[in-house]
């Protein structure tokens, strides 16, 4: 699997001169990242972006370590078998028109099996954009990064059956700054599937967590499940296909057998995995990893706006999350430095005249007690009386070692606050319940144990 | 109530020279706004900004239609008092430490009462931050334009009990171009309450859709759903403090009693009124209402992303939605201008290569037809082979008199894209599930009738 995001020597297998053809950009892909053992295979050039043109990948002298193949359809088992003779490892077939499409589709890829049945050549695909990593830098998407932004470095992994959804959400994390260490859209994943790929993430350095968009399983879903077990980094799912009009769709889609949703779940939760309802939390879940895992389910909630206090009370309370009162003693060292009118229950409404003081208080006595496990610090820059060194305050106070959540949203002004931020480590959610949601699954993993 | 936003003559009592006081940054908003009959009162200064200042309302000769009131609690009895005798018809009470802070500051706010019983002065407040008028530029907000935006002129208005919670979704308004007409913040509603504000909201010309974030209902609550029953304009209420910990955090906040949160959501369901669970679904459903209301409930899904398809259908199918698949007709005329592996299901993929005509296709023939009430489109703008057209498009298919929402998210490439939807009157959405609750809304309140 290394050579999929680690290669020496890459092949683009229908590489093209035209720079609206997926063979085009893909290879600028690679020439701009700067990998130098670059074989492009054409049989109707002999230069293409200033490298030389091959006519079959056979007639590489070189060693190749990952071939990606984007030809049409009915030539793909052809370019598939010549790269099985040469012994190339890893490929990826970019390629649609397999069993996603029909009886027909499904023959092909079928014949694409057999092809690597008794090779030690692996397939990610066929239907699919294949990898990026942001750190070897291997690009396989056919998007432009005008279009489709590249996220950062980071400690993020995340496989996608679905091609567009996973490169939406790149562009999106590209967008928040949010880095990733991974990306693979496996598509059809007619060899490598996300058992695989799991187990593979699991052990690679640079990755924290893992998410998945999943339609249904390619493999055998004991298989899966007993794999994800014995994985210590959290997983969190987002399974698509659910209901009765949904799992036909994926079905068209990814020829996935979606399943059924109540079964999915279920096993989900025995297994530890955290299930996300929606794209918007998996990735405000993976952001949460960010912090240190809590030791209980005991959150306090600070805030200068009463509105989402009550908000964020709500949402914990649904979620089963405890928000103990502070003891008396805690209240009174934290009076010692607070006006008297603020509303020292939990949440802790520090009101709408809260400076960044007030919040410094709260949030070290809180998080300095043995009373709370975890913090959702709410800051509404809009307070005239808040000044930036909040940001300062929240920053240091990841010295107690608990988790911090930030909730924070408006304008350019807050958009500023909430960046600084989260290049400092510190998650921010728009909503309070997103807030409290992402710190929940935090709380649900740290049990996994 | 019209004085309350559209005066003729505005006393800021509290006014201050200070420009981080409540008091400087509330009369200069109204001077920026070009108001002329300004009256700022201060005992302790003779002028403010320019302005002479009075050191009661009594000394004001001139009528005055409205009074601003930021002096500290124990001394709102006799302004108010003042301001009663004045004859001045509205009176705004920013200033907090009522009915929210216990038993004393309930019995101040019992004092008020007495004070207006037998007046025709009415109070918005006390423990607000008063009114924003997109169309008068009535703005009370103490919060610095900087760091808090307002919004243009639009059609929702929007009362908030709390001013925290109304502010910051301003804030988010301005930042994403919406408009409003009204924004009302009634904190402990002494006087002014829910009924009142969508009472007068029914009426107002410039209001097509009312929102309303509401902690408990500070009127009775059987008149107010009463009146919400004869309002014929959507209502869409999000109602916080439902869980228990949740509604004591209420009650110290705007002194409100929450209530069970199932009785409220069964009174809202039995009165057509739209309840959103979070604050972000608040602003979903508020914007889908720029579209015409569907006659039924019958959507066509159109996408160029299969896993957003997917995703949009499940949420569709939770919502009661009908996806009916198209007739052989109308996917004999859509495939006359599309290649053969489209998939001309509902969801319609027009998969991965999808360009602006096929979109034209999928979306006119549709909506043409007998067969869909609706359209959710998601344009996933990555895609190397969309051009800008599909943009043209969708705006030209308003010609329909159907509505139509667009999912479509990603970095500024995208963005540029959604802003000139949203500008010519297409709501879009970052999220599949999103858009499709969002026309759920439209249909929900189209049974109202």
């Amino acid at each position: 699997m290394q050579t999929f995001f680690n290669p020496k020597s890459v092949a683009v297998i229908g590489a093209s001169r035209e720079p609206n053809k997926l063979g085009y950009i893909i290879l600028s892909n690679f020439i701009n990242s700067g990998f130098k053992n670059l074989y492009p295979v054409n049989p109707n050039a002999d230069e293409i972006l200033g490298k030389k043109c091959y006519k079959s990948i056979l007639d590489v002298k070189e060693k190749v370590d990952l071939a990606v193949v984007v030809v049409p359809a009915k030539i793909v088992p052809q370019v598939l078998g010549e790269c099985v003779k040469k012994q190339v490892p890893s490929v990826i077939i970019i390629t649609s028109g397999f069993s996603e499409t029909g009886e027909e589709g499904a023959r092909l890829e079928q014949q694409l099996k057999q092809l690597i049945a008794k090779s030690k050549t692996r397939v990610i695909g066929p239907n699919c954009v294949g990898i990026y990593d942001a750190y070897s830098h291997v690009d396989t998407l056919f998007l432009s990064r005008e279009r489709c932004g590249r996220p950062k470095k980071g400690f993020i992994s995340f496989i996608s059956q679905s091609g567009a959804v996973g490169s939406t959400i790149l562009d999106v994390l590209y967008s928040k700054g949010i880095g990733i260490s991974k990306f693979v859209s496996y598509g059809n994943g007619m060899d490598v599937n996300e058992k695989d790929l799991i187990e593979f993430m699991s052990k690679d350095k640079t990755t924290r967590v893992i998410i998945a968009y999943l339609e249904g399983l390619k493999g055998d879903g004991r298989k899966f499940l007993e794999a994800v077990k014995k994985v210590k980094k959290p997983i969190i799912v987002l399974k698509s296909g659910k209901s009765k009009k949904g799992s036909e769709a994926a079905a068209s889609h990814t020829g996935s057998l979606a399943g059924s949703s109540k079964i999915y779940s279920a096993a989900f939760k025995q297994f530890g995995v955290i299930e996300a309802e929606n794209w918007e939390e998996l990735l405000d879940y993976a952001t949460a990893f960010s912090q240190p895992l809590p030791k209980g389910n005991r959150a306090v909630i600070i805030t200068d706006g009463g509105g989402f206090g009550v908000l964020a009370t709500d949402e914990a309370e649904k979620c089963g999350m405890l928000l103990p009162e502070p003891s008396q003693q805690l209240k009174q060292r934290m009076l010692k430095s607070m006006p008297s009118y603020v509303s020292l229950h939990n949440p802790i409404d520090l009101t709408g005249d809260a400076d960044a003081e007030r919040y410094a208080t709260a949030l070290n006595e809180c998080l300095a007690s043995k009373e709370y496990d975890a913090a959702i610090v709410i800051t509404l820059f809009q307070v005239p009386t808040l000044s930036d060194n909040v940001i300062e305050h929240i920053i240091k106070a990841k010295r107690f070692n608990k988790p911090i959540l930030v909730c924070s949203v408006g304008s350019s002004y807050s958009e500023e606050r909430n960046k600084k931020l989260m290049q400092s480590g510190i998650p921010v959610y728009p909503t309070p319940e997103r807030a409290v949601r992402a710190l929940n699954a935090l709380i649900k993993h740290s049990k996994k144990g």
